[in-house]
C-alpha cells in the first residue's frame, strides 16, 4: 500500500513540473520581521494563531530547514535583494570584530549601485514591481527602492521606532518616491496601547496592487514586509486581544489573516496558478524582548546570534497546481536562494560576472529532491559556524555580549550550555564544537571531538570552510560611518507634506554597535 | 468574509454533533511511552517524522493543552483507566515526599480492585477489550489485565528493560492470561543494535484484533500502547536508519505508520464512522536520556516534572463523520477525561460514588467550545502545581533532584531558569510562583508577586488548591512495599513455555525511589 502511494506521488510531481514556464508568473516574496520558527501553528506553536499560513502549508511546501543570511534585519534583507552574503553585498562593519550592525537613520552607507538586486533582473524582464512595508537597504536617496528596481513602494525605509524630531526623526513613510507623513506624527502608532491601523493599510496597499495588475495582465512581484511583529509591537483594534500570547500574538493573527486575504484574492482573480507565493521571516525571533518577541521552538537563543535560533527560518512555497500540495522538504535553503529561484521560474537568465552565495529551490520546489550545500552563519563580518548535512561546527560561540547583558539584553533567556552560549566571543577554531542538527536540533550536546564520528565528519566542514574563505570577495563595508546629518530630515516630498526638519551640519563618526 | 465563514463552521458543527449514538461506537486509545509533545510534525517538530498523525490530526481534532496526571508512567496509565489522580487510585508512594514511583517488578502493589477501570464499564456494556502493549498497572497475577476488564491482551506487564534471569526475571510477554516467552530470551529485542520486531508485532495484532471484531459487529476498545519510544529503544529493520533523529526519530516513524495502517484498516473495513480513535502520551519526553530521548518543543524540562515539559501531551480526537476536520481545541484535558468521554459516547452511566477527577471532553469534541477547570500537576503524593485559566502557580519547584545527578540524569538538559529549576524541592506556598502560559509556555518568565496582574489571580488559584486538598480522599498508596519473590518468576503459563525462574523467599522492604 505504502509503495502504490508512493507511485502515485512520483507520478503526479513529474506533471507538475514546470521544464518550461510558458508565460511570466507573478511572484509574491513574503518576508516577516523577526518572526521566529516557532511561532507558526504549522511549526507548533502551542497558541495555533496562523490557520491561513497553515493552510498554505498543507496546500504547498514547507520547508524545514531554511535559514536567513544573517540574524538581523539590514543584512538579512540585503542578502534576500541580492542572493549574496552581508559580508559581499557591504551589509556588514569592520569597526569592531563581528558585531552586528545595521541601518539606523544614522548610518551613511546602504545598498551599492554594483549589486543588481533581483527586483532589478525582473523589472528588466517586463515585471512591475512593488514593495510594501520595511525596506532597510539604506534610506538615503540613492539608495531607496524606486532606485533600485521597484516600480512602487508603500513603506518606510527604517524600524518603526519613536523619536523625538531633535535629535532623530521619526521615520518616513514612502509612497513610491516621495514621503507621505511620518509614523506617529502622521501614520498613527499608539506604543502605550500598541494600536496602530498600519498593518491593514499594508493589506490593502496589497490587494489593489495585486488586482491593478491582474487587469492589466502584467507579471508582478510584490514584496510584502509589514513590521508589527517587530518592537514595538501593534495591532489593529479588530485584533487587539485576540491571541493567548499577548500583543506578540495578535499581530501575528493579524498578519496571517492578511496573508489569507492575499491567497484568496489570487484565487478570486483566477491568477493562483499564474502566481507563484513564497513566505519566510528576516531573522529569528527576538527573545531578547520576552513576551514581546516571537518563538523559535526547539532551537537555541535568537535574533543576533549564530545559533540554530538566529538563523532557522519559517518559509512556505505556494503555487497551486504547481507545486504539490502537502509537501515537507529536509533541503537546507536560504533567502539567497529566492533571486535565482524567480529568475530560473520567470525564464531569465543570471547577471553576468555575479558571485551568488544563493542556489535555485527548483529541484526542492517542483521535484522533492535535495542537493548537499554548505550553510554559513555569519555574525557582522565573522563566519562563526557552518552546517553541512546534518552536521553543524561551531568555530566561534557567543550568546549575550556582556555589555547587552548590562543593558538588560538576553538573546538565550532561560537556555544555559557550558562552552556554547558563551558571554563574550570564543575561538574554537582549532578544535570546533560539532553537533548533528538532526538528533539534536536544540545545539545542546556536543559531539565529543574523541569520537569517530567527530574525526569523520570535521575534516569536511573546515575544508568547506577553507573553500569558502578562499574564494570570498567582500564588499565595501556599508556600515561603518555614521553621520547625524544623513537621518531622514528632508526626504523627497517633505515640502509638500510640510515635514521637512532642520538638519545638522554633517560630522561623520565610526558608527558604534554595542551589541 | 470571515464573519460568514464562522457561520458556516457553527451550521457543520451542529450536523456533526452526535446529541444521541444511536449504536455503540467502538474505541481505539492509542497511547504512546515517553512520547513529547513536540514529536509530532504537527506539533512542530523539524524532522517531520508523524505524516500519518499529522494527516490524523487534520482529519479530526488537535488539543493544544492536553495533559498526563503523572510524570511517570505507571501513575499516569492508572489514571487513565480510572478517570482518577494517583493520589486517589494507590498510584503513589508515601515512603519518602513526592518521589516518583513507578511498578518495577519487585513493586507488591497494583491497581486496586477497589477501582473500576473504564474496560470494566465498557465490558459490562457489551465491549470486547483488548489491550495491546504495556500495561503497568501492577504485574502480579490479581493486577493484571484480564481481571480488570480486558477479555485479550498482547504485551507485556512491565518496561523492557533486560536482566539477567538470576537477581530479576526478564518481562514475560503475555497473550491473554498467560505468559507466552520473555523479553530477550522469546521476544528478540537487539539492546545494542536497538533492533526489534515488536512494533510490527503490535501492529499486526491490532489489525487483526479490528478485523475480526468487525466481522463480529461487536463493538470493541482496543488501548493499542507500545514502548519502542522508551529506552532502550528499537525498530524494526525496514525502520532502523530512516529518520534524522537516531534511533528515537525510527521508532516514531514505525510507530506513526502503525497508526496510520489502523486508521487505513478501520477505512477499508468501513467502520471508521463508528470508531472514535484518540492518541495521545502517558508522560513527557525522557529529556534524560538525551539523544536517545523526545522532544518536549518549547516547554519546560521533561518526564518525572511538574514542568510542562513532564506533563504536556500531543493529543488527536479522529471521528470521520462526527468530529469535524482541521479543528484545533484549547481545552485543558487530561487523559483522565478519556473515561467519562467513552462512556458518555456509549451511553453508559457513570459508575456510583466515585470521585472523578477526570471531565467527559464531549463538549470541546463535538462542539470545540471549551469550559474552564483547573489542571493540578502532582509529582508522587505532593501538588505542586496548578493551572487554571492561562495561569499556572508553582507551590514547590523541583528539577533534577541532587542524587538523580549523581547518577548523571539530568530532567532539564541546556535549561535553567533562576528559583525555578531547583536541584532540591523548594517550598513556594507563601508566595507562589505564577506564570502565564499563554504569552510563556516555557515557563521563564515569573510574574512579580507585587503586580496587580499576581495580585488579581493568585486568590482564585489558590482557593481552588484549598477546595481540591479538602475534598481529596487518598487511597492506600500501593507504591511502597517491595519484595524481589514478587517478581515475575513464574507468571500463569510460564510451564508450558518451561520459563519458570525460581523465586527467593518473601523478604518485604520499603521500595527506595531515588528520584
Ligand atoms: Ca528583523
Ligand atoms: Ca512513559
Amino acid at each position: 500500500m505504502e509503495s502504490s502511494n508512493v507511485m502515485y506521488t512520483v507520478c503526479v510531481l513529474l506533471l507538475l513540473v514546470p521544464r518550461t514556464f510558458t508565460a511570466k508568473p507573478n511572484f509574491i516574496v513574503i518576508l516577516m520581521d523577526d518572526m521566529g520558527w516557532g511561532d507558526l501553528g504549522v511549526y507548533g506553536n502551542p497558541a495555533k494563531e496562523t490557520p491561513n499560513l497553515d493552510k498554505m502549508a498543507a496546500e504547498g511546501l514547507l520547508f524545514t530547514d531554511f535559514y536567513s543570511a544573517s540574524p538581523i534585519c539590514s543584512p538579512s534583507r540585503a542578502s534576500l535583494l541580492t542572493g549574496r552574503l552581508p559580508v559581499r553585498n557591504g551589509f556588514y562593519t569592520t569597526n569592531e570584530k563581528a558585531k552586528n550592525a545595521y541601518t539606523p537613520q544614522v548610518v551613511v552607507g546602504g545598498i551599492p549601485d554594483s549589486e543588481i538586486l533581483f527586483s532589478e533582473a525582473l523589472q528588466e524582464a517586463g515585471y512591475r514591481n512593488k514593495i510594501i512595508g520595511k525596506w532597510h537597504l539604506g534610506h538615503r536617496a540613492q539608495y531607496l527602492p524606486l532606485r533600485h528596481g521597484f516600480d512602487e513602494w508603500f513603506g518606510a525605509p527604517n524600524c518603526h521606532y519613536k523619536y523625538n524630531n531633535k535629535n532623530i526623526p521619526n521615520i518616513p513613510v514612502y509612497r513610491d518616491d516621495k514621503m507621505i507623513g511620518r509614523y506617529y506624527d502622521d501614520i498613527k502608532i499608539d506604543p502605550e496601547r500598541g494600536l496602530s491601523n498600519l498593518t491593514q493599510m499594508y493589506i490593502e496597499e496589497a490587494l489593489i496592487f495585486i488586482e491593478k495588475q491582474a487587469k492589466k495582465k502584467q507579471p508582478f512581484m510584490l514584496y510584502w514586509t509589514p513590521d508589527a511583529t517587530h518592537t514595538p509591537l501593534y495591532a489593529s483594534e479588530k485584533y487587539r486581544g485576540r491571541s493567548q500570547r499577548g500583543l506578540y500574538g495578535d499581530a501575528v493573527m493579524e498578519l496571517d489573516a492578511g496573508i489569507g486575504q492575499i491567497l484568496a484574492t489570487l484565487k478570486k482573480l483566477n491568477i493562483d496558478r499564474e502566481t507563484f507565493v513564497f513566505f519566510s521571516s528576516d531573522n529569528g525571533a527576538a527573545t531578547y524582548a520576552h513576551q514581546q518577541g516571537g518563538s523559535n521552538g526547539p532551537f537555541l537563543c535568537g535574533k543576533q546570534t549564530t545559533f540554530e535560533g538566529g538563523h532557522r527560518e519559517p518559509a512556505v512555497a505556494w503555487w497551486p497546481g504547481r507545486i504539490a500540495p502537502g509537501q515537507i522538504s529536509h533541503q537546507v535553503g536560504t533567502l539567497m536562494d529566492i533571486y535565482l529561484t524567480l529568475l530560473d521560474i520567470a525564464g531569465i537568465s543570471y547577471p553576468k560576472g555575479v558571485e551568488f552565495d544563493g542556489h535555485t529551490l527548483i529541484s526542492a520546489l517542483f521535484n522533492n529532491t535535495e542537493f548537499e550545500r554548505p550553510m554559513f552563519y555569519y555574525r557582522g563580518d565573522t563566519l562563526f559556524k557552518v552546517r553541512l548535512g546534518q552536521y553543524k561546527a561551531h568555530l566561534y560561540t557567543w550568546g549575550t555580549p556582556q555589555d547587552a547583558q548590562l543593558m538588560g539584553y538576553h538573546y538565550c533567556p532561560g537556555q544555559y550550555i557550558v562552552n556554547v552560549t558563551t558571554d563574550q566571543m570564543v575561538d574554537h577554531k582549532k578544535e570546533p564544537l560539532l553537533f548533528h542538527l538532526g538528533q539534536d536540533p536544540g545545539e545542546k550536546y556536543i559531539i565529543s571531538s574523541s569520537s569517530d564520528e567527530y574525526k569523520a565528519v570535521i575534516g569536511t566542514l573546515l575544508k568547506v570552510v577553507e573553500e569558502h574563505k578562499k574564494t570570498l570577495k567582500r564588499g565595501a563595508p556599508q556600515l561603518n560611518i555614521c553621520d547625524s546629518a544623513v537621518q531622514n530630515w528632508s526626504p523627497a516630498g517633505c515640502d509638500e507634506v510640510k515635514r521637512c526638519l532642520p538638519s545638522p551640519k554633517s560630522k561623520p563618526f565610526k558608527c558604534q554597535w554595542p551589541y
